[in-house]
């Protein structure tokens, strides 16, 4: 499905090869693939590279085991993930020019771990190795049927243990004392769940207008026998011969974390499951993206892979490159590219405000540093009232934060309003990806670097392509400035809910009404030479307060993959809008069943 | 109630008179009685007390509001209650030579905060406050009927705010909107429950013969109108008129801390509510407590006041008063004294080996250093191997420590068994204190210094002197070498279920039965002078495994203060013990009613 044309090949200024390699084997630790627990040889592996100033740590081809009891512990706090003091496998704190290959090892995680999380590191490789985790942190079940009064479900108890005690379904991690016994001693663990979601097992998707059923914190379920449970819950309903998710309630340990870390290339890499996001960037600089896939492990018994985004990039700087990648079956977005907002609590004199953090998962990202640049921003029209400079902050703590400017604020800023951190904004360039059967959305593009999406395949049950951003609820910053989409193939999505989206590429941010006419909050968007593949009337491109369009040189075909949702929008929806081209685009004729 | 005759004075060598006085006023730094949130002058002011050494912190009398939006954050680990990062408004860390007085003053905390921790702080005195939170952390219900498929509550919707969604019961913190327009937005939060109890009103107390049931993670509920909701589970009984009470499912928030800290004095200070224990002291050194309350605050609509014990103390040293104290109607017991056991999880030579903590709540409470003089225990028998010196520790995260001791252990020593720090055993003192009304037992007696309890007044559902301990479940360290019990008035106790004590004072030590005829793992026990008044035929002293117990000059008494249980114990059931003598305790005869 991917095209894999020849394209300029995108340069890391910042990723310098790594000299002079001094190469370590996780053998020589005393890990062997199947071997018990590979942590503590990991930590003395570690411990010699930063001794030995080693620059290549490998992992002999085969299936290593990681448990949390004897693994590092340390309180992060994860961009759109949850923060907690966690355990962590590859514990890359201030490590420097390291390349870790994994010959295409499978890392099984066990319990409540994380598997990777580079903090404060520059020039790290990671490459040629899968995450995967005994028991997901996600439940998923077969339904059999569709009652009045719920649904009933066939789970696995196999892949997915569960009890039903006082009436409550409460999924566990089973009898695993066996496997144990070569550890110490582990409470077993429980697996709690909040947002249900029914896909399609043929198709590795959601399912057609399946829409997020809430399940948490505790479903009432009864055993029907022969291995059933009805979930009593009547709004529940879903197609026999589906698949229900139970989406765990918490984003504890995402797959792999970049946080304040520079030059980071992932090569190779397959992320079967991850509670939380396969890949979250924060703070960082510079991250290339080669071949990574999302998916669940054959033989595993799931369909779903991440229980959130495959990528997520928050407050980054230098270039952002994902490219061949394949991502499938998470339950989020393929990837979301942002900074951070936070918003005025209170102002204490004309030079200094507290901020706060809104959303509870940016809680302790703290992205103002003294001698940053801020911007002032409106927060119901998103407009900039000024810049300034920060002299001083002080934490107050994980929400709040003390900030003092070096000159005073503009007069229109007030408590409400929001600031963002002026940086290095992102060079981004994705291409040659296929983004398929997640929840939601396809890519979220909120970044005001150059920003370059070609030759991607689509096919996702939401908008493929959003400019979102908001500072009044999830504060997510964006706006972008030089856009081109090019390239690729929107393959019949948008076959989700409404609230997912009804066009391919739209423009969603969160201005108010007054001031769209007014606001042009993003900014030289191009559109040229993508195929879209639309079963239904909806439109292409729906956008608002954006200066600079041009939408050309695009094919639009129409399919009968899905049924149609009804909808009659125009293809090009484009308001409040200057500099807007649309040109050379070739429409296929309306077909008879989306015609008046 | 309480006796106040005159007693030796316990002598603290380590509570110096505060010199110098320097005073400063949190009025002086803004907050005022009713003022919004105290916090930002309450950090002021600490900032203040450090810079100038100010020795006295005074509020003017009246009520002060305290929220968690600006309080300062830590990671706390705290003995048998709950880890965190906490929001702290007391947060004396690293101080010296401070007395605070309230003068009477009300402290109302509002959410999520913990009230007062100490850490590395010498020489503290609180007095004359009392601390509650405006929505408690458990929640109350008035029992209306008790139907066969459940049981019929009256929540009061004002002091215990509550939601039936998707037939679940969740607590809340209701709308408060209003008041929180001083301070910065505040999620909504909500107060998951676990362990129900049922208790009567009249006598404040946990109902004849009420056991725990298990209510959590998630009760089934549905609303049957005019304030009144079903909590559809079978096995919950109880007596309409009673109240059933919803404990909270952590212990997040206690009282007052007290953490590797030394001589500190509370004086004059209650404790209306907590979301644990009200008082926890770990791994420090003097502690004295007088005239210090647990009860719910007149007007506030609840029963129930700190959600665990009133006072605890692990690993602590030195001396440890608790005089002239009235503990009521906690959710525990009123003191539990202990060191702490951990379990070799590992052994990796003849002088190293790994321990774990094992019981979650004393994660983190690391207890053992270098130079540290260790017992290694027999985890069956409690029964000490040998001793030995530590050498070095690495700590591996909150529940493993690597531990290399300076001569090889000894060779009996092995995977599953304990060690516990030989420490400067508090020398103990509790007089002149009234308890009752709270869950389960009183005191629970397990440090190995000098052990004076006297003239207090028990009314508790269980065994009101419990020596307890183990190594293979709580894992807390025990075994007293001279503890005299005098001049008490056990007033009809042992009034719960039959697991939490069939005799008023009991050993009730982890040693398998095996071990039981040669362990000696208790010492010195004198009981004298001491009336025990009885509504039922239960035992007024079991033991087993003790070396030296003088029973005399007792007096027991029967009532008829409840319906007995039908026991038919002897008085004094002595077993496996050595030097024991009984005499002179006066007995009344068996009334009617006891006899066979």
């Amino acid at each position: 499905m991917i095209k894999k044309t020849t394209f300029a090949a995108f340069c890391f200024a910042g990723l310098l090869p790594i000299a002079s390699a001094k190469t370590l084997s996780i053998a020589d630790f005393g890990a062997k693939p199947g071997g018990p627990d590979t942590i503590p040889a990991l930590k003395q592996a570690l411990a010699a590279i930063k001794k030995e100033q080693a620059t290549k740590l490998i992992f002999p081809s085969g299936t290593y085991h990681f448990f949390p009891d004897y693994a590092d512990e340390r309180y992060c706090f994860i961009s759109n993930n949850d923060e907690g003091l966690k355990r962590i496998a590859f514990n890359l704190k201030d490590f420097e020019n390291l390349e870790i290959d994994g010959n295409g090892s499978l890392f099984m995680f066990h319990g409540k771990i994380n598997p990777v999380i580079l903090e404060g590191s520059s020039n790290i490789r990671l490459k040629n190795f899968a995450i995967d985790f005994k028991r997901s942190f996600h439940s998923e079940g077969v339904i059999v049927a569709d009652p009045e009064e719920g649904l009933d479900l066939r789970i696995d108890p196999t892949v997915f243990p569960y009890e039903i005690a006082g009436g409550i379904l409460t999924f566990t991690d089973g009898d695993q004392t066996e496997e144990r016994k070569t550890t110490t001693k582990s409470k077993k663990i429980t697996f709690p769940y909040g947002g249900g979601l029914e896909f399609d097992p043929e198709k590795k998707e959601p399912a057609y207008l399946a829409r997020d059923l809430w399940v948490g914190p505790a479903a009432i379920a009864k055993p029907l026998g022969d291995g059933v449970i009805r979930i009593m819950d009547p709004k529940l309903t879903g197609t026999p011969g589906n698949i229900f998710i139970f989406g765990p309630s918490h984003r504890e340990h995402p797959g792999i974390v970049i946080s304040r870390s520079q030059d980071t290339v992932i090569e190779d890499i397959t992320i079967h499951h991850a509670a939380g996001m396969a890949l979250i960037a924060q703070l960082s600089h510079n991250v290339q993206i080669l071949r990574m896939k999302t998916g669940a492990r054959e033989g595993s018994g799931r369909l779903l892979s991440a229980t959130a985004d495959a990528t997520h990039f928050s407050n980054c700087t230098g270039k952002i490159e994902i490219g061949y990648c394949n991502f499938q079956v998470q339950k989020d977005d393929p990837s979301n590219l942002h900074g951070l907002y936070a918003r005025i609590s209170a102002q204490e004199d004309d030079k200094t405000f507290v901020i706060e953090m809104i959303h509870p998962q940016q809680y302790g990202i703290d992205f103002v540093d003294p001698n940053d640049e801020l911007e002032f921003v409106n927060s119901r029209s998103l407009v900039t009232y000024g810049t300034g400079k920060v002299a001083s902050v002080e934490r107050i703590n994980k929400q709040l934060t003390r900030v003092v400017m070096t000159e005073a604020v503009p007069k229109d800023f007030k408590v409400g309003d929001a600031i963002a951190e002026i940086r290095d904004y992102p060079e981004i360039h994705i291409h040659n990806c296929r983004m398929h059967g997640n929840r939601a959305r396809g890519l979220l593009l909120n970044c005001r670097g150059k920003t370059l999406i070609e030759d991607n395949h689509f096919h996702v049950p939401g908008t493929a392509i959003l400019f979102e951003s908001d500072a009044s609820f999830w504060y997510e910053q964006g706006g972008v400035r030089d856009c081109t989409i090019r390239g690729n193939v929107f393959e019949n999505g948008n076959f989700g809910p409404l609230e997912w989206g009804t066009g391919v590429i739209e423009v969603r941010a969160g201005i108010e009404d007054e001031f769209k006419p007014s606001s042009r909050y993003n900014q030289n968007i191009t559109i040229e030479d993508n195929t879209f593949i639309l079963f239904d009337r909806n439109a292409v491109v729906r956008t608002f307060s954006v200066d600079g369009l041009t939408i050309r040189n695009n094919t639009i075909i129409y399919s009968e993959a899905y049924p149609n949702r009804g909808l009659k929008d125009e293809l090009f929806d484009i308001s409040y809008s200057d500099n807007v081209v649309i040109e050379n685009n070739k429409v296929q004729e309306l077909p008879e069943n989306l015609t008046e």
